[in-house]
């Protein structure tokens, strides 16, 4: 970890600094495997799961039975805790919803006999991808498929990367929570051969509206491949960089729970972004054996010690410079482990999610408070939030114009369009005017 | 045009299509302006606008005298219809805006002591690209600025190609409506530099969170280029391609209004698309001869003949087919000019903007009726709508736990992290719990 006391401006900008991963290798890589299975489809897909994740195995759908066989062999209080976590994301996704059905078809008149409305509509045909790898990610079906059920998507479809087992061709929990959520088309099929399926469809995948779910450097760059790829037309939800918290901590804080938070943070992966501020001269002196005492807990404590290297904490004279640091930072996490959190998070403008009070833990909003654990990472946060049922929807807009209507925007419209060049444009409005219809006069 | 009377299968998908443009050399090409101006800043900047805009001028913000000057020399018939405008735009956007200011900070309780919300803040650097080219569109800087302004972003800048006038660095009407609407951020940049510009920042142009507005190949390019460029963080409200309507007519609708509409889109461009889905003989053997007499009395004749050479034009046995096809297609633009145009708008899934009824002219919606007309073209309709307030907006989620909540969610939350193999995430919960914090006890 790296300590800052009292940093000065060249500091605080090494405090919010990301590594920049400009790799052409990697990019040119993931383009080959894109171009092989546009081109290849199911033939280029099998060989990529053999080449990459050691399975030799004709590409199928999994079968119905085998998902239902998941979810009868999953540990009941498992089972009973996945059912815990879908409730509490669908109560707090549900609201969305709500609120945006609210807001379907209420006419709003701009001016007299001028209608405009809007439409929600869901996207038809998603891909939900799953990470696979060090460590399971079922939690990351929940977060996707419930938003997409209560958006309306028609067609859910799961990906996920293979595994060599006689029983189950993916992790069984994958396949038991997308049993329980009723997802019934899922796929073997991980990496950018996944996301490159996905979006051109091959002859066993049809091709999908838009992909959500993180995964690692090559899923990322092969969705943004294919999202500005001039032959496809696919959406995706998010750019998606390595995990980070940022924890903005006073004299109140208790440093066990602070230093497990980081810890949680670290142990996700070799690259993850922890950062602490503080104004608590305590807190920043003491972190350094709790953080030692803490990691040797952990069955991860190689991962952690390695994304610690890169870690920062930074001791600060108020909170108001601390907040402001996290803003600029724009953290996926945000936890304010301070007195009076309320106030401080008025001042929060970019962060993808925010933990209030010492007691709200990271690992809350991660499996089960009812918020998205899909959020935005390395600095996207000033722009965009995370995954919600809005990102499965989209709006279509809508007006209507009767005679009166016609006849007081006409002119407007058409004064407009020629000061534009556009005569086309101002002849499509007059010909609808009142003087025009009733004189059959043709302009 | 191409006339598809009864189209078969095969047919039906060549209405479909859209021209697939996949240009490496293109791409390159402005690959090599975005790294240019990345490294070269303000000079190359300088070079390029000598070289593409043929202006050679240093660069500069626009002065606030200049903007002021071009709103009091704004033709005042001018300025009340483009009052009028921002007056529409601003009523149908407002509604957006208020619904979600709603939802804000709407607390959710997702079980006993977990409370969870979604904060609305505003993106707070945008930058509005304005097309110049063959017509100054000012009706574009009205579309962005409008949202951009109800939204509340704290900073908007505009850039637009410059032009060799010794009055004026730009286009006048679009100084005089950034005066109107109060911007006062305006930079005499065309083309990939001036998006360049925007994502990476110069000495002169401070670098923006996120860029809005349609512009030529080039500049759709260069946003792709730049929201995927590992070493920004910029956002892009949509890839845009070239704009398109789709007609859907009945008997009841007049021939001369359809093609009317037909060539308002037409003369945006040679690569303006442009269908027609009609179950009426009358029209579908009307439209050679009335394209033909209205074609002449256009002064972008030249232009809207080339684009009505890849025109489709079918006929259709019912209104069902004819809307399965356009939710296919989803066009940019949908006229419903039907009988019963509101039984077929709640067929419609896939749309950007609908215009329901035959007095519904597209030009309204391009102007004043209030929706917006930054529209998602080449078929992403399927996956997006238009932009709108929540284009400069973004949720941030909130939650919250009392101890109750945290000794009800917590051993869930373990279970779940204990199966993926988190044992940080486990402890992080765990740690806040009654039992451990009141027994003093270390898990």
């Amino acid at each position: 970890m790296k300590f800052y006391k009292y940093p000065i401006t060249e500091e605080r900008t090494e405090i919010k600094i990301r590594p920049i991963q400009e790799r052409p290798d990697v990019r040119e890589r993931v383009e080959q495997i894109v171009e092989a299975v546009r081109s290849g489809g199911d033939a280029a897909i099998q060989e990529f799961t053999r080449r990459f994740d050691g399975v030799d195995l004709p590409l199928q759908a999994v079968s119905r039975e085998t998902l239902s066989r998941a979810l009868a062999e999953l540990e009941p209080s498992l089972r009973k805790a996945i059912e815990l976590a879908i409730r509490n994301i669908k109560t707090f996704h549900k609201a969305q919803y709500l609120q945006a059905q609210a807001e379907d078809e209420s006419y709003i008149e701009t001016q007299p006999g001028v209608t405009c409305t809007r439409l929600l509509r869901a996207i038809e045909r998603v891909g939900l991808y799953v990470p696979g790898g060090s460590a399971p990610l079922f939690s990351t079906l929940l977060m996707l498929a419930v938003p997409a059920l209560l958006a309306g998507a028609k067609e859910i479809v799961v990906v996920t990367p293979p595994q060599q087992n006689r029983d189950y061709p993916v992790t069984s929990v994958v396949l038991a929570a997308a049993a329980l959520l009723g997802i019934t088309e899922v796929y073997p099929i991980g990496g950018a051969q996944a996301i490159a399926a996905l979006a051109f469809g091959t002859k066993t995948v049809r091709a999908v509206d838009k992909i959500f779910g993180p995964g690692n450097s090559y899923v990322d760059l092969a969705k943004q491949i294919v999202t500005t790829h001039p032959a496809c037309r696919v959406g995706i939800d998010l750019p998606a960089g390595p995990s980070e918290v940022c924890i903005i901590a006073d004299d109140s804080a208790r440093i066990e729970l602070i230093v497990a938070d980081l810890l949680a943070q670290a142990e996700h992966g070799p690259d993850s972004q922890v950062v602490l501020l503080t104004t608590s001269t305590r807190i920043f002196e003491g972190l350094q054996a709790e953080l030692a005492r803490q990691t040797k807990l952990l069955p991860r404590r190689a991962i952690c010690e390695k994304s610690l290297l890169c870690a920062r904490a930074a001791l600060l004279n108020d909170l108001n410079e601390a907040l402001n640091l996290s803003n600029e930072y724009a953290p996926e996490h945000l936890i304010l482990a301070v007195n009076n959190a309320q106030q401080c998070l008025e001042k929060v403008t970019s962060a993808g999610s925010v933990f209030v009070g010492e007691l709200a833990a990271e690992s809350f909003g991660d499996y089960a408070s009812g918020t998205n654990h899909v959020l935005p990472t390395v600095g996207w946060a000033r722009v965009t939030g995370g995954v919600s049922v809005a990102s499965f929807q989209k709006w279509i807009t809508v007006q209507r114009l009767t005679q009166e209507g016609v006849d007081g925007l006409a002119p407007t419209v058409a004064l407009l369009a020629r000061a534009e060049g556009l005569e086309g444009h101002a002849r499509a409005a007059e010909l609808r005017m009142t003087k025009y219809v009733r004189g059959g006069c043709n302009v």
